[in-house]
């Protein structure tokens, strides 16, 4: 950690969290994030496999130009190992390189970030013969913003609808790779992917606190910025609240753990834990250790 | 502090916590800062006063010469302006700077910082003509090694007893000095100044919780090298229990914290807050929110 920060002073830095669409096969995953890490000099911060979702996510960090290398190696790994016209899993998806969010990190403005996700997406739609949509920030037309739009009926959707249209991607070829589908480039703010687990299987109670989330979010009361569902993890039989804080600057981690650690006891389950996908800022992990300890005096000046 | 994270790549780097007897007087204790931030290039990372001990701390840290300049630097600040013969605390002292800790905190071993406290000594000794002793690991003298042998009777004790026996300074005159008494200072390894307000003034509880925290720490069942005591803070009319985590690779602040709300819990107090004291490094507040939000995953390689 302490090199990256220091990193943070001499570079311009980029976050980059390629989702893919295998999540089962190890070997599969490892061959994809050691051609990330091995096509130029980034730091790949973190990795998992969630064999439910049957989905990977990579979370890597480098300069602009090192992280367009690598991320087009890890998407040329990615269409040789995963055949979607074999792949199942609970999350919907057009890709084996699913989505491709875009971070300003440090020293970078958005706009660069957006440039980046528009290299990429050329890169990926020259160089792999794959179809390409931008969506958030790097978003060439209203519709492809949301991502949920553009990932609607996911590959087999696609495939039956062809890419007409609003559907007409927005570089490569006007078909679908036949084993690796199509990919979606964005850019977009920090966010922190945060889950919280239950002592439970019970989707009834995860789906009902997911939904206080949304509500409380879309009344405008708390929670800004949290997307939030529910999500049996088969593998494990528990029961999830998953979440995306993409306001992490107005709600914490603790804000998320403590809202669902209350309103879970109160439907009669605890937290058994929570995760978190892929990297953290410094300041989030503050603030929320300083809530959770009703500390407010520890701040980032104390922190060495 | 992503500075000071560079820094401590570059630097051999010193925390230093000088202890002095003012904690009321807020422009005495600022020109001491002052003194201390002006004198050399180091980073004043905290200070605060306390009205109830009469009695501040300055955490400031640097390359170990410029800790060496500012720390006398400070000394002489709070030499001219604390008349040790007008004090009165809750806090038992022997000088105008009682206390000076020096904590090796990066690429700086031990044996350097008990060899910088050393000349920290001489330089109080020889420029201010201050008695100094020396505790800790720059103890020369068994019985040096515990403060509170070398504090016992505080300012007044020593002024009667004389500066004989057990009670000659190890460097500096014989004599106390007529103001500003005598100073300790001593090398030891990084430190956590932590404290749990309770929202109860009732100081048994906070001695039953101090007294049971020591008591597992001597077991050697829980607690191991946690320091803490009861205190009442009278100028907000709260009882608090005071400590200090000598071993942060064994025990968190959120270990502390959590241990103190369940046994306030089952004495019908609440934790009305917690104090954190001077600086605190990265890894451990980053256990701590791992620990309070049970999200093993939070480990400093996530974090950037």
């Amino acid at each position: 950690m302490i090199i990256l920060q220091s990193e943070t002073l001499l570079a311009k830095l980029i976050q980059c969290v390629p989702n893919f669409s295998e999540g089962r096969r190890i070997d599969v995953v490892k061959k994809i994030v050691d051609a990330i890490a091995g096509a130029a000099d980034v730091r790949v911060v973190d990795w998992s496999l969630d064999p439910d979702h049957n989905r990977s996510v990579v979370t890597f960090i480098g300069e602009p130009c090192a992280v367009r290398k690598s991320m087009l190696a890890g998407a040329r790994a990615a269409v040789e190992l995963i055949d979607l016209n074999k792949h199942t899993g609970g999350h919907p998806r057009i890709g084996a390189v699913d989505v491709i969010p875009v971070v300003p990190l440090s020293d970078v403005s958005i706009d660069e970030a957006i440039a980046l996700g528009h290299e990429i997406g050329r890169d990926i739609a020259e160089n792999l013969h794959i179809p390409v949509y931008y969506y958030e920030d790097c978003a060439l037309r209203g519709h492809c913003v949301n991502l949920a739009n553009i990932r609607k009926g996911g590959f087999e959707g696609l495939r039956e609808s062809g890419l007409i249209g609003d559907r007409t991607p927005d570089v490569g070829p006007s078909e679908l790779h036949p084993t690796a589908g199509a990919a979606v480039v964005g850019a977009r703010g920090p966010l922190i992917a945060y889950n919280v687990n239950l002592t439970s299987n019970d989707t009834h109670i995860a789906r009902a606190i997911a939904s206080k989330i949304r509500k409380l979010r879309d009344s405008g009361e708390g929670m800004p910025g949290v997307k939030a569902i529910a999500v049996l993890l088969k593998s494990r039989d528990i029961a999830q609240i998953s979440t995306n804080i993409t306001r992490p600057d107005l709600v914490s981690i603790y804000d998320v753990y403590s809202f669902v650690e209350r309103e879970a006891k109160a439907l009669g389950v605890e937290v058994l834990e929570s995760e978190l996908i892929g990297a953290i800022r410094s300041e989030a992990v503050i603030t929320a250790a300083a809530q959770a300890l009703k500390c407010p005096q520890l701040t980032q000046e104390r922190v060495i």
